[in-house]
């Protein structure tokens, strides 16, 4: 029978006979303390060992039974902080508080946490993980329409229609049911005039681009392959006419694009060159007595590939060629080319291959396109920049073949904005389906209490809140590319098109990475295809390759971000030295004084302004940086193209840091327009969370520039955890903000209850 | 006409007109330039300002009249070194020399880089970039040995079976069909001794659990749905009735299991219970009188979800269940239950539904089961740890049901092992499709030049020879684990299931990323199914959620690793504090001396034992400070669920650390004995790289914790470089080593030419 000695080891043999975490080694360490204690009897000394013979466990019930009598204990005496209080009052008796401090030396020696330890007798659910739950500090319409803007009336148009039944979903998994049903759909938009929007109203369209890049965005919380189905159609290939050819063609093709009477392909890709469009091989001969083009497919590795809409449904295609006038190579043009018959048989000396099954995108029919001297009329020469004049003379008021050709590629950026856009809309569903189950899906719990939303984990917070914020962040930040492109003058051209080229390659990796994140934080529910992560994965993975390879991209990023900084510098050389200012250059030097690179207070770590400067730093010095570095190579002898490669990754590292600070700078401009003070309020926090968890990311930079100091570093990485915190209760009403069609959220996980 | 004072300017109007970075700022640079040099005559000035209207522009032939004017003397003068050299040669007089440095000015006002500009009138493909190709400074079938080791017979067994035309890839987007073959698939390896390798001889197996793990490895290179269908069957089916049943149950089923006479299932995640198993609702309630069970599913949400072998072809199932005796709770226990009849009817009061479309592994029939009172015999608890006695008390020699539970689960860890072991095989097969279709894809080059292997573009070397490396260091890892599996004692049996656990999150995590670098890599054809890229990484995607969530797995790994600290703690308080050696803590102490922290040279930055000190050192530290951070949290009041909820993030850190030294400790240990040379030095390169590239992943951390100063930090991102390029020749050899045989490289980009 157990003494008042003795009693004061039960909870610790409770502890060591049902702990999943103890092992032999324990036991010893519990054995040997006993035998070392004089104020047990030999009596008492032997009782306690016989109950750690492992040979001769107690019974189940036993343990039981010794469970619930220091739960009782327990139960009437919640203010106890440790485990030796709790063996104290389980002897009913004071006389051996001496013994404190060797029992705490013991139970550390036992790996055991003092009060972790009475969480084993207790039912607990008081305590603050669990007790966090959804609320919201503002007003969900009011934030919609602050997303939503003056396109509002274009969103919900659109929200309207794939709301309906034709929309349902198809879940065939045959890719010609599937093909043919999104092709369905594409005629219900150009019925309701939803695919011409961007079109002159000359031409029945709505002349109104802002809408059109709404309306892409919006398809795409419904399906991608629509979305990409839709942008072939009525973005690149109606596009492509109206931005690199002239009137005739406006006359003869756009109505009928807009209608989709005319389904038609965008036929730049090769198979041998994808980024590097300037080295397309398909050729356009022109002839003179006949006045027409061949057009020609070399080599195999030169036919056109991955071509949406060729496998089943186009009838012509924008066919990018180098153009050869008497034998001489007049650089890469565009032609229209029919590839198929009204009957949709393709045309003789056209060979079209379906490109088979994909990742994701299955909803659209890409193919590969190869032309045998296939001859079309002078006049199907797309000739905005270039034309042949009578004579057959080649005529362009541009005499570089490269500059023509990116002046062309310019007049298509638009694709660059419409991809980034419908990327964070599918982007914003996976977060909306992963943030509304992880409110509702509770997983373990303390120790006899009921089990807790998974929202309310720290991992799962950080794993879904930064991605939250940064998409509110892109969110403004890409319609501020739009007003941009649509505000376009020749001399910003370039600027707008690093621009787009580097929020394609940002937004479409984080979509990749959020959705990433979604996946997991979903378990195997998020592998289930009922929902929709699988599809907004697959299907946005490719946003990453095409309009560009993300890489590529970023690094032509950098060389314009070098180009202008060099003329900034040269700028700068022909001033006083004194006055110079780059942005705000003066103003962030003077944080790294000994007094900011240390400050960790709260007001301090918040501020937005701080962020801004933050950021511009680490632009400029990086920027700085890599120009400095390369020069360095080439001066010491370096072929520049090796120099260049050297030096890709810091290159990156160039572009990101500027997309970082355009993003974050964008997002603060907005936030200052906004009159609603609790949305203000929840935005400023979003743009805080998006702040420094960038500059906890790039933690590393700022501390081998010592614009950190550890301390600060340690600051931050705390706070953003605080924020993620503080953002909790209104994840929810944060994803609801984005007002996607309950149709569009089907996902069984995504149900409220 | 130009004179030798305008013909200075020739080579600027070509750049500028042509150039298309250059804006209609440059132009008045230029001219403005031009106004202000006192050399040139009025009507020279006038010429050149004629030749820089925007208005006029040069005619295409003038300007290619130009280039190849130039190009001519650039051709013949190979060693200029900028373009002011150039400038000199186009007057073919030294008469200008003395203007260098206002030309330079000039130059760098207009952002062009002195040599970089000399490119564009050369054709060059002689630089370093260019010139870097496939080589092997090693015997790949030696490596291919020193990888198989001693289970290499049954690796190529495995091969030699999914080699034949049985195994050819099935192609039908009928989920059906695909199941049908797997099942097939599954039937050939039973007939061939695969599926029973790890039973005992007595009841028809190999007692081979290496070779088991091996099989299962090398037909991950085959199809993943075919090796989760084999380790349902054989693998959790088969062993859970070899770790958790008694002599009965083998004699009863082990044999019909490992002849495939007998499919099941393992039916332990339920829908409201995913990696908390502990909180299974299923119960199994003993009804004295019959001696049988009733299993039943109280509620939807306690179905049995995801399982394998379910939806099809599964005939009885391992179901985990709360045992009932009388009312009382025993904790959940393990029973065979029959769920369909020899003609595939599910069994009545067996409810059976189809998990539906997943985002990979379609090819395993996955479905919900529900039972609904379903009465079996008292011979079908599996009562290897808890039996119930003839007059129905529930006996056990563990008398925690915590405990048990846990032992229970520890007999089944080998799944740990065969997943993680899985997940590294389609690694391995997506960096070789990659690698080798990166070293024959060309893509951009040197102005002139022809293309170049994107494999020799740094960004692409960075994107895939760390994961190469990393692969290659887990491979040995996953092999220690498997030994230390195999030598198991009841001692270990903790650190080995953390090891598990861990090695687990790590190598999954690890795949998903490796496979989306792949996928990204290879562009628009990793987008195409043919490629295999997509199935390799939609199949491996819910490697990171079963078996256990990776998240929650590594915090178990950590709350272990805190338990080794605090018990190693203890021994220290009980000695003598300054012989006190925390595996070699005084070693690498004793790097953190100014002259280390600083040390940048080759030789020390590619010395092995300093990674592995680096590692320990970040391993103390980081479990060190969480260990005090919970201390302080718990001591400061805050309840120990909400304690360890704040230092998650923390807690993943300490997890991580572990695992990295782990692996790098293995691999260098496995280094330490061979003795072919070649590879030897090829695997300690690799070894670099892994080791260096995970402490550049965590410089920051390095940098907070003084370990590190700056200049290191930085020679040690320039160092994980260089070890990229020089890599880059033996790519194709180290993924060449893993020996997959071509039939599962069925991807035509992998095909070598």
């Amino acid at each position: 029978m157990f003494t008042i000695n003795t009693r004061i080891f039960l909870p610790l043999l409770y502890i060591v006979w049902s702990d999943d975490l103890l092992t032999a080694d324990e036991f010893k360490i519990l054995s040997t303390f006993i035998q070392n204690q004089d104020w047990l009897s030999a009596e008492e000394k032997e009782f306690l060992d016989s109950k750690l013979d492992l040979a001769l466990p107690p019974t189940r019930s036993g343990l039981n039974n010794w469970r619930k009598e220091i739960a009782e204990i327990v139960a009437v005496n919640p203010k106890m902080l440790s485990l030796f209080d709790l063996q104290l009052k389980v002897t009913s008796s004071d006389s051996l508080e001496l013994y404190r401090e060797d029992f705490e030396v013991l139970e550390q020696k036992l790996g055991i946490l003092g009060s972790e330890a009475l969480l084993k007798f207790t039912q607990n659910d008081k305590n603050q993980t669990y007790n966090y739950e959804t609320d919201s500090t503002f007003a969900v319409g009011k934030m919609t329409s602050i997303l939503d803007g003056d396109v509002a009336d274009a969103i919900n148009e659109v929200k309207k229609v794939i709301s309906t039944p034709e929309f349902a979903y198809e879940t065939s998994t045959d890719v010609n049911v599937y093909r043919e049903k999104v092709l369905e759909w594409c005629f219900i938009l150009a019925e309701k005039n939803l695919g011409n929007r961007a079109y002159p109203k000359k031409y029945g369209g709505g002349e109104n681009l802002p809408e059109y890049f709404a309306i892409m965005e919006t398809l795409s919380y419904h399906d991608l392959s629509l979305v990409i189905k839709f942008g072939v159609q009525f973005g690149l290939w109606g596009m492509s006419i109206q931005s690199l050819g002239t009137e005739k063609h406006y006359r003869k093709y756009l109505d009928k694009i807009g209608k989709l009477e005319i389904p038609g392909c965008f036929a730049m890709t090769e198979t041998g060159h994808g980024s590097n469009v300037k080295g397309l091989q398909t050729t356009a001969t022109y002839n003179h007595a006949e006045k027409t083009f061949t057009i020609n497919t070399p080599t195999p590795k030169d036919q056109k590939e991955y071509i949406g809409n060729a496998a089943n449904h186009g009838q012509m295609a924008t066919v990018f060629a180098k153009l050869l006038i008497d034998g001489t190579d007049y650089g890469v043009n565009a032609f229209i080319v029919p590839i198929r018959d009204e009957n949709m048989k393709p045309l003789s000396n056209v060979e079209i291959n379906d490109c088979g099954l994909k990742m994701g995108l299955n909803g659209v029919d890409n193919g590969t396109i190869s032309f045998h001297n296939v001859v079309i009329p002078k006049e199907n020469m797309l000739d905005r920049f270039a034309t042949i004049n009578e004579k057959g003379d080649f005529i362009s008021p541009i005499p570089s073949d490269n500059r023509r050709f990116f002046t062309m590629l310019g007049t298509l950026v638009g694709g660059r904005i419409g991809i980034p856009r419908s990327a964070l809309a599918a982007a914003k569903v996976g977060l909306a389906i992963t943030i509304r189950y992880s409110d509702q899906r509770r997983q373990f719990g303390p120790e006899g209490g009921s089990e807790i939303p998974i929202l309310n984990y720290r991992m799962h917070q950080r794993r879904l809140f930064p991605p939250l914020a940064q998409s509110y962040a892109l969110h403004f930040a890409l319609r501020y590319l739009t007003q941009r492109f649509i505000d376009k003058t020749p001399e910003k051209m370039q600027e707008i098109e690093a621009l787009a080229a580097g929020l394609k390659a940002y937004t479409t990796w984080h979509a990749t990475a959020t959705l990433q994140e979604c996946r997991e934080a979903c378990g195997g529910k998020g592998y289930l295809s009922e929902n929709r992560i699988d599809r907004l994965k697959n299907d946005t993975e490719v946003y990453t390759t095409f309009e560009g390879d993300n890489t590529v991209l970023m690094q032509l990023v950098a060389k314009n971000r070098l180009a202008v900084f060099r003329r900034q510098v040269s700028e700068m050389d022909s001033m006083d030295k004194v006055s110079y200012v780059w942005n705000q250059t003066k103003v962030f030097f003077s944080e790294k004084n000994p007094f900011t690179t240390r400050d960790t207070s709260d007001s301090h770590l918040l501020d937005t302004e701080f962020h801004l400067k933050a950021f511009y730093y680490r632009e400029h010095e990086i920027t700085t940086s890599a120009a400095k570095r390369i020069k360095k190579l080439i001066d010491s002898g370096l072929d520049a193209y090796d120099a260049f490669n050297v030096a890709q990754h810091q290159m990156i590292d160039v572009a990101k840091a500027y997309l970082d600070r355009v993003v974050l700078e964008q997002f603060l401009i907005k936030i200052e327009t906004l009159e609603d003070s609790s949305s203000k309020t929840m935005l400023v926090k979003l743009a805080q969370l998006f702040a420094l968890h960038k500059m906890e990311e790039n933690k590393a930079w700022y501390l081998e520039n010592h614009y950190f100091e550890t301390s600060k570093s340690k600051a931050i990485r705390k706070m953003v955890n605080q924020l993620c915190w503080d953002i909790r209760p209104d994840a929810v009403a944060l994803v609801d903000a984005f007002a996607i069609p309950e149709s569009c959220l089907a996902a069984p996980i995504a149900k409220k209850i």
